[in-house]
């Protein structure tokens, strides 16, 4: 995939005639629907909910290339022993900066479950009207396995759902050729995994939506995956919650020209290295600015060892972009509406304020986003290819749910049942009128 | 599709050795796909994509049946002025009842928009971490045409995103024959809706999700719709927010025998006179109260209009359970989840308190289900078909989305950076950690 190419990044300007068609071009993304893998998955999902752990079994053997073939699903379902082990074998100062990731993880969200405690209130005649809130009772988390396995995607998709008060978060992650990764089982043992089952791909959703033999169904799957996991996910939501399908993950900068070009430069690769169809966007009022990042890039670029990777990227999805000025350049951003934006300026909360739609932001030159990534606290988890336009990061309310509650009080029958009636004869309801009628004693 | 046959509700009994299987059984619903309607959708969608509103026309015209056929999109484009005049039109009651229960509504809502307001805390190196609640710019309400058309749908769809603070609401009503609803258009007025198109199929979803020459592409498309609706939203699922798919509507009803059985049997046609496909099931500890309200089901249907849609949704869908005490009715429920929990009980609270999923509980006996759909205040859009275990009513909050806010002072990137750096090489993501370690300044 991967093509030994010198970086070209596009440089656009605001003020060209056709720039907002060329901005519509850069930012086009469409996940392709593959009519194989749709009809792979759709066997999969049906062989798993008719066979149970007989069909995970044959599929993880053999897409996962299990070496010499488990005999049973009790092979794939590990003990919360093996994951302090981990935990223990780790290099300390990986396992500190875990555990303080962790920590930091779980301040933020414990945040989010105090705003949310739902809410009561009584009328004058005794009705009473409110809004519970509650925890789901269990949930699947995917973790990818493979070259993609990442510790922290472990705690940012399980802390949200332990603060929020899931008794079971049963994690799968696939081990490609059997080989298991130390990290992930270590970040599994902090985040408070209660079940670690190493299947994955769309037998893995499937057994976590439908449940098998061993395996407990849950009420909702979150993680990101390959393109049979995402298509898995899209199949059973309906009979399980499912977190957003994300994009390709991508980075606005906004910079006023004033932040070190070096660190803007490796803030673009730093969303760039994750794959070729990464997106690393800069919007800036100075040109000579911009020429000195672009410098940088090339610069930079010869120290990454995925420079493969970002150079693809780069030319690819990337820009670097001349403003008019930093109001416009918050007007583009609330269009592009990104995953991740950073706004690297002087006074960076002036500027924060225009924004109306971004994943996550990122205030002043020193609030780089992989730090964010890994231990500010907040989400990594963020809504990609514009859908933070209606969407929110991954959080402890995407583990709960809300029920609403009322009590009407005899006098409240009288009165709201008279609204009732009239409305329901309105709409040709007319079981709903006298639902509501039954219950007004009238009085003579 | 009703048939005209004898009411005949099926009654099971939880000591059965097979009670399990007979209640899966009478759960399950799955929402059939349709190849001819998702190839009709597709081709929709691509046709108005590429040739906006020329296509929404042509497809109005067609499916709508509009008298002579209308010219232009301007046609359907009606004014503020339209959505008043047929306020003013309605009779007295009608409009008192209608503005009640938006009234009522607007309260209930406005105590959600109050309990997520976003939140900042500030570390002790100066590091600034938050998360900000923002109103979705515009968003899509569609309303069914014809039979199904509920202005109490409109109120219930339309004013959380007001409460929201969302500016443009855009709502969608197919008008078959040219025939308006006048109290839809009415509702519209009361909500707070900015623009009435009346159009609807998966051509006016394919309008609000890519926007037309005449329609502004909206971030979000709430309401029910018949199979064209809903194959077209979730197809356009990504390009802009949806709220759930909705199945059948359900009611279950926990009592203990101490409710007029009249109550509980028009409670259950308040639900079944829905459409054929509605459930409606009760819980009872008390076979003789069962037979009471099989008696009242009897003595009750003739007096129904919708007495041939009662007929079969109850027969083919409906159950009495007998149950062994009302905490097994409360763990029963917490399996079947139901969009709608009556508890019709003496000391309904202690019953409510086992509960753990339900879209919205009506507790005690005066709190029919009914008063609820209609002006209570809590919303009447609710999550069905064993949802409620993952999802919520629909609410204020499906009209916002979170952003997070980071800001890390110089001092938090000297900490941060090193955990992010540490981890990041972990991860094999050399970028991101040189990313963090560029914030760092060393002090010799």
């Amino acid at each position: 995939m991967t093509r030994n190419v010198e970086l070209r990044v596009r440089k656009l300007d605001s003020t060209a005639a056709d720039f907002k068609q060329q901005l519509t071009r850069l930012l086009a993304f469409e996940a392709e629907t593959d009519d194989a893998i749709e009809s792979a998955v759709a066997r999969i999902l049906a062989d798993v909910k008719a066979r149970g752990d007989a069909a995970v079994l044959e599929y993880t053997n053999k897409f996962d290339r299990i070496p010499n073939g488990a005999t049973s699903m009790a092979a794939f379902d590990l003990g919360q022993d093996e994951l302090q082990a981990a935990l223990a074998a780790l290099p300390a100062a990986q396992r500190a900066a875990l555990q303080t990731a962790a920590d930091r993880i779980r301040v933020f969200h414990e945040r989010q479950k105090q705003e949310l405690n739902g809410f009561t209130y009584t009328e004058p005649d005794g009705t009473v009207l409110g809004q519970r809130v509650t925890p789901l009772d269990r949930v699947g988390i995917y973790v990818p396995g493979g070259k993609a396995a990442y510790p922290s995607s472990v705690l940012m998709n399980a802390i949200p759902a332990r603060v929020a008060g899931v008794k079971d978060i049963v994690m799968v992650v696939p081990t490609p050729d059997g080989v298991k990764n130390q990290m992930v089982l270590a970040a599994a043992a902090i985040a408070g995994v209660t079940r670690v089952i190493t299947i994955g791909g769309a037998q893995a959703v499937a057994a976590l939506a439908y449940g098998t033999e061993i395996i407990p169904a849950v009420d909702k799957i979150v993680g990101p995956g390959n393109a049979y996991v995402a298509a898995a996910k899209r199949r059973v939501f309906g009979t399980v919650g499912i977190d957003m399908i994300a994009g390709p993950s991508e980075i606005l900068v906004l910079c006023d020209g004033t932040t070190d070009p070096d660190w803007v430069a490796m803030d673009l690769f730093s969303q760039a290295e994750h794959d070729e169809l990464a997106q690393a966007i800069l919007l800036c009022p100075d040109a000579d600015y911009i020429a000195q990042v672009e410098a940088s890039i090339h610069k930079l670029l010869p120290t990454m060892p995925r420079k493969d990777t970002i150079t693809t990227s780069m030319t690819d999805r990337g820009a670097l972009i001349k403003v008019r000025d930093m109001e416009e350049a918050c007007e583009i951003a609330n269009d592009i509406a990104a995953e991740h934006l950073e706004i690297s300026a002087a006074e960076p909360q002036q500027w924060a304020d225009r924004i109306r739609h971004a994943g996550a932001m990122f205030l002043g030159r020193f609030s780089s986003e992989s730090l964010g990534d890994y231990c500010c606290g907040p989400n990594h988890v963020l809504p990609t290819s514009r859908t933070a336009r209606f969407s929110s990061p991954l959080g402890v309310y995407d583990f709960q749910k809300r029920s609403s509650v009322l009590f009407v009080s005899e006098a409240g029958a009288q009165t709201l049942g008279k609204v009732a009636a009239e409305l329901a004869y309105g709409e040709g309801l007319q079981a709903h009128a006298r639902s509501a009628e039954l219950r007004i004693q009238e009085k003579s």
